[in-house]
């Protein structure tokens, strides 16, 4: 069993469900995404199922599109990360505490601040999603008018991680002797000031926090174009990413992990977990009936208004139970576009069936009982297509439990998943080295 | 008993104790200002105690002093505010969390956010105390060579405090109404853009967070120069300040309150709690004893660096066991340079004394028995010398248990301090009113 390679979960949990309907199934929390004692009843049941880690995506803003749409969004308020991760930390004893915080809205010295105190909080538990945040209506909420060019976001996110992990080096891990009878708290000589000056950044130091308790909590990144996965290559441990079939998940898999080995890192120091969304039934009718249900919950503003923007063209005068007219090419996202009219012409989807679709969930899914969706995560798993999951659940709660209570066993039993977490801290149950500090050790 | 006017009591708990010979004082926890489980101990002792709050001031820096001095200082390393009291809000119930977070090294869309993030997780229980940060070495850890000017500070600071609160109201109390059946998750009428461009900042909102559970976060102010008086007459409800005398304390309370009140605020509706350092014994001579013993712990190093701040002029060259030799004028703050030069003379300490007063505490100070203590509480509070007290303990745990054993019981049996907690919020236990929201309600 050991010999097996080993299957790696994340939860995506922010929002807790990513599907628009989710909180209109019947029996789901409608508040699921903003109630304290329900998220963590959903963290507990992670830790029960042995999850590695609670993933928290972010969105800085509300406004993101017309707003008959927006007052459908059941994420129009979510908990701050730092302050959700950390109340977790005292709920749970072995999950993960993934953050994501980014490189254009915020500054090293309070991320790598944060990070540490919530690593030596949690007892090692912390992980940090890197991100640029490509989102302009952020922009507009820390006074910028036009976002960062994407060039330039991702050498400021360069510059930026190598100040937050050079803070986490400022002590040498036993800096702190407290030598009460000589009245000696810190050795000087294991405190070391950075004094960085470069294009975005100029930060002196030292951290006012010890090293975190992984030396670094881990680096998550999502790099998808060329900048983002060259910039994973170089700094990400973990790697959230979307990846629409097999084939596709298993180039990007040999791409990111070719690129990190021609820097001489190991490519089993980089776990690539892509979003999967999951729904559990008796039978795979069953499943089927669950996932149409939900689907028929995304009302059509929201439905049109994604739509709208996975086409790049106005959705909102189609006819709705008519097929997809022709779209005609834009400048926005390509492939999202290709993608999109692909689907509905693959499927035969009316308009109504497609916004329905793609204002919930798509890209890859296991929808199926809980064999099925062992087998097509185990052929991911030994076939090179990824090193796990993160999971992305229907509705809560009965999408997690179902995950937890029915495809953990079945993952388990086929000795690709754990029984019992392997260590304490997040690094060593994903077994990844716990790095050096660049300024006291070789 | 309920007539009596009620005193307040806040515990400065980050570091936590201010004094630097704390951490090597006989059967003290030399780590407790960095040792989570310590600090959950101390902070459900506080509970126990019916203390209003636990309250962090900042320091985002390390490097203040010279190495010789700084070596010894047990607070070089520290949990960040918002990690810590989050965490802190599950190991509680009642007790108000207050952090300091600074409107000089931050942006308002990340405070409002973290702010309603804790009262949201805490159940009403935040308090935002709004600082300016005067700190030139933190200037350094975010980018900028040169502080921000004094003036320019403030101005930023009143900018900052109003988009804020802006942002907390970005929703009305009832704009969620998750109605399942229609798939309306929030009332549109109920959310305000609000567009604020001023002279510092420029945000979009609205906040990706509901409106906190206490409307707003408690304000804390810590005014002490003109300006700093000025914006806590305009916003604070809690004044955190240092006063070192009664009649020091009066007019700064007169002050204040009277301000406000010109301003259309009720006196009743702001809190000043001076620090004030408390030291138990069972006699006097005890208590005297204990704080030399505490104060003999300062190394001449540590002490000798904080007196040169003090005096604006190197000390380190000072014969230790000499008077203090006459101090030319120089550009540093008089009113410190003053105070300390008489503090040497009218008690004819030696150089040596002199910098392990400085280096560990001053300023106003109740060292006695559990009833010379309250007495002395009792005589500000009903002096209008203030609302209640920012507890400073000289040692921990023992000076918190002390306070909390022997004080307490001591200040309820004369009626001025409460038994049990009066509310479930902060606000409700200040007896400070919930603002109304300025978009949605008169």
């Amino acid at each position: 069993m050991a010999d097996k390679k080993q299957l790696r979960l994340a939860a995506f949990m922010r929002p807790t469900t990513i599907h628009t309907g989710a909180w209109r199934y019947p029996g789901a929390w409608p508040d699921a995404n903003f109630n304290f004692a329900h998220i963590k009843q959903l963290a507990q049941t992670l830790e029960r199922g042995k999850f590695d880690a609670f993933f928290m995506a972010d969105h800085m803003a509300v406004l993101n599109m017309p707003t008959k749409a927006l007052k459908r969004s059941h994420t129009a308020t979510s908990f701050e990360p730092f302050t959700l991760l950390s109340a977790l930390s005292q709920a749970t004893e072995r999950l993960g505490l993934a953050a994501t915080a980014s490189t254009t809205f915020d500054t090293p010295y309070h991320i790598a601040r944060r990070f540490a105190s919530l690593d030596h909080i949690s007892g090692g538990r912390a992980a940090w999603n890197v991100v640029t945040t490509s989102n302009p209506d952020a922009a507009l909420n820390f006074g910028m008018d036009e976002h960062m060019e994407h060039g330039q976001r991702y050498r400021r996110a360069r510059e930026f991680y190598d100040v937050v992990t050079g803070l986490w080096d400022s002590w040498a891990d036993d800096a702190f002797i407290r030598d009460v009878e000589n009245g000696i708290y810190f050795d000087p000589d294991k405190m070391h000031v950075l004094d960085h000056k470069g294009e975005f950044l100029s930060v002196r130091g030292p951290l006012n926090i010890a090293r975190p308790v992984q030396g670094w909590p881990v680096i998550v990144q999502a790099g998808a174009s060329e900048s983002g996965r060259q910039l994973a290559a170089e700094t990400a441990e973990a790697v959230f990413t979307s990846q629409a079939s097999l084939a596709i998940g298993q180039a990007f898999y040999k791409d990111v992990k070719g690129r990190a080995e021609k820097l001489g890192r190991s490519r089993d120091h980089m776990k690539i977990l892509p979003a999967a969304f999951v729904v559990v039934g008796d039978t795979m009718e069953e499943a089927q009936r669950k996932r149409d249900k939900l689907d028929s919950l995304v009302h059509p503003d929201s439905g049109l208004a994604s739509l709208s923007i996975a086409l790049g063209h106005d959705a909102s005068g189609f006819d709705l139970d008519g097929p997809l007219p022709e779209i005609p090419e834009t400048n926005a996202s390509k492939s999202g576009r290709e993608r999109t009219i692909e689907m509905a012409r693959s499927e035969n989807l009316t308009v109504r069936q497609l916004a329905e679709r793609v204002g919930g969930r798509t890209g890859l899914s296991f929808i199926g009982t809980p064999q099925t969706i062992a087998d097509g995560m185990q052929e991911w798993l030994e076939t090179e297509g990824s090193d796990g999951f993160t999971i992305q659940f229907p509705f809560l709660p009965m999408g997690l439990e179902d995950f937890v209570n029915r495809v953990v066993p079945e993952l388990q039993r086929r000795g690709i998943f754990r029984h019992e977490y392997e260590g304490k801290t997040l690094r060593e149950n994903l077994d990844l080295p716990r790095p050096g500090n660049r300024f006291f050790e070789k």
